[in-house]
């Protein structure tokens, strides 16, 4: 391997900088997928291509918690938990000592200290991220309420919400993300039987992206309407990107704690996709201001030409329409507010009716909701031509406080401080 | 790439001597996922591997339909339909050959005819498969009960049974399983709309296996009790795997359209995970006859090495204990009986009481469920000590015919014979 491309030394070197364990998954490539023509006997034996897939991971410590400016993996699990009756602060503070622990083992591919259950043997981490936030119940029962952050309050009803209070909420909120589909799994086992006697599962979901390697180049993903989805995302790379995702350093006051923190907004938005569906192409792009092939806006260019929110076609009329989800989304329309979606889609089976239980588990991330999620979605509630395709069917707001050094644990600031 | 590995090239020819489309996936490895050390900034760009796992394609035309010798892909979904009513043999026969058409397009990577709804764009097929088949219900309402084969005469009641109906048989049976979750949702999606009109959906599940390259070599995948399952499968290698896999191809009698194709057992098993995790690591080997790190037999040896069940320890007892599955299971216990099992794990959250709604899958493949499953779970039902922490939920037998070659469609022996 020493005549190894450019690309495999670039992987190594990485993997050697980021100190994860020596089982080298980039070591080659061995054939892919199995098939033969009509009568010839099937090739038998896919073998796995071995590539970064299990051997990537991402460091548990930092400024940030991890699961956040990561592009979202190909597996993720949601899970929001309630103190049990008589938890407090200390048993609080104890259940993330413990979690915090378990994480970063778990996404340096290591077991978990104790009896394990062995789902993710044989495995590397698969860019394994935990991710933890409080709920605004979460302060109360804990004598932590002086230390509620405002930006906690409630968030405003919207028109379109159709909101189960069973599948909304919490007092803790775990998000757990992976390119493994068992090591994903493993993980939420594994945090669930150590919240044991502390915490029960509140309410509980499952969502998906594409594989890494199912396309040819990394793509902008597409949602279960077909549409490619964040485009416009705020990039690491933006000057303000850090401003509007994490709430400040230096920042002051009795949610001090909260620094290097960001506010996640969780929806679960079911997407009618029999009516979509029914929707011709020409619609479905006048409903969102995107052609579907490519992503290219109305206005013209290619996927990431700036909207142009004025452009008027040959017709007169606007190239982006009055209500299209583009323009109704742009921070143009909306004094700037952006945020950051890292989305997985769902797909639990089939409604009663036989319409699809799927749609979309919007994870959106900003310094501050009231300048993030909220106006835009009054916005979006209003006007948007997407939004009689879409029902949010739960809600969630969580304080994910930044991230911890070795040896301390996520949230220690608050719960210590 | 003159200088590509011989890894790739080895891919690179295989594609061109299945006529996949030419968008080559292996062209390089692109660095894996990102990571920084405490107060680093987090590496933002992480870029999926274009490996095979996008590109891989199986062929849906041949001897024997694609999804049954192949490994288990990441995701699968299972889905049973009924005929709508007054849905007749020809309906039937027009779904199948829409249905076929589809599938075969699907699988290489192509768009469906018509309006589609672009899910599975920019995605290689990604290893997709498509597999038909008919339940017990379907002859009757196609006027074709004097086709119906024996085989697919209701399987015995077993004491451990807790069917739901609601999920159990079905006239038409689809599995579908791809290595990227987009691609598979989206041929569920097609095909489901496809069959408006003619059938609907009567039970739909999802599953997942291991994705490729999240371990270092190909290994036996395992399940979400974290045991290694399939050790023990007939291999396409041995000799009298078509024996016990397919139905010959000189079938006669009413059900010679069978010839080429093989009998699916589809049984949702529950895991009891809260208890079975409880279990001390020996007392689960115990149960299993294997050890759980490295799934060699509690008789010795590694993972491939024959159980030897009249191993006696030091201590004068059996190694391999006599309720212990392997023993149970083994074919030496049941006549040679041998199915391939090609099962994906299943979890769709939590229960009422707390407990994961998780388990296996399980999809048997004979010649002969008489010969296959029944015997087998037989015994397990009355002698395994793995079953008291098994609950079989739901039950499908489906009679999957042999491939078709281009131009035909699947079942069209049995539609127009």
């Amino acid at each position: 391997m020493a005549d190894s491309t450019t690309d495999q030394a670039h992987l190594i070197s990485r993997r050697r900088l980021l100190g994860t364990a020596g089982a080298a998954g980039a070591a080659g490539l061995v054939a892919g997928s199995a098939a033969g023509a009509f009568g010839d006997q099937a090739v038998r034996d896919r073998q796995a291509p071995l590539t970064g897939v299990g051997s990537a991971s991402v460091a548990f410590h930092g400024t940030h918690q991890a699961g956040i400016v990561q592009p979202a993996q190909a597996h993720g699990h949601l899970a929001a938990f309630d103190l049990a009756p008589g938890a407090d602060r200390k048993a609080a503070a104890a259940l993330l000592r413990r979690w915090s622990a378990t994480a970063a083992e778990l996404m340096a591919g290591q077991a978990p200290k104790g009896d394990d259950t062995g789902i993710a043997l044989d495995a590397g981490p698969a860019s394994l991220t935990v991710t933890f936030g409080f709920g605004h119940g979460f302060f109360d029962r804990t004598g932590l309420a002086d230390k509620r952050p405002t930006a906690l309050d409630p968030l405003p009803a919207f028109t379109g919400d159709a909101l189960d209070a069973k599948r909304s909420d919490g007092d803790l909120w775990v998000q757990i993300g992976a390119d493994d589909a068992l090591v994903a799994f493993h993980a939420l086992r594994v945090l669930q039987k150590q919240a044991a006697g502390a915490a029960r599962v509140r309410w509980q979901m499952n969502g998906f992206n594409r594989a890494p390697g199912a396309t040819e180049r990394p793509k902008t993903a597409r949602n279960l309407m077909g549409q490619m989805d964040g485009t416009n995302n705020p990039k690491p790379t933006d000057a303000n990107f850090d401003e509007r995702v994490f709430v400040p350093d230096g920042h002051k006051g009795a949610d001090a704690w909260m620094a290097g923190g960001s506010y996640a907004v969780v929806r679960r938005i079911r997407m009618l996709l029999d009516s979509w569906d029914n929707l011709a192409l020409e619609r479905q792009e006048k409903v969102i201001g995107r052609r579907k092939s490519d992503g290219a806006p109305l206005s013209g260019g290619t996927e990431t030409t700036p909207v142009d929110l004025d452009k008027v076609g040959p017709d007169g009329a606007l190239a982006i329409a009055g209500d299209a989800h583009v323009r109704v989304a742009a921070p143009a329309s909306n004094q700037g507010a952006a945020m950051l979606r890292r989305a997985f889609s769902y797909h639990d089976g089939f409604l009663d009716d036989g319409a699809p239980d799927a749609g979309l588990l919007f994870i959106a991330w900003q310094a501050d909701p009231l300048k993030g999620f909220v106006p835009v979605q009054r916005k979006l509630d209003r006007g948007d031509g997407l939004s009689r395709f879409l029902r949010h069917e739960s809600s969630g707001l969580f304080a994910v406080p930044g991230g911890c050094a070795e040896g301390e644990y996520v949230g220690q600031r608050l719960l210590e401080g």
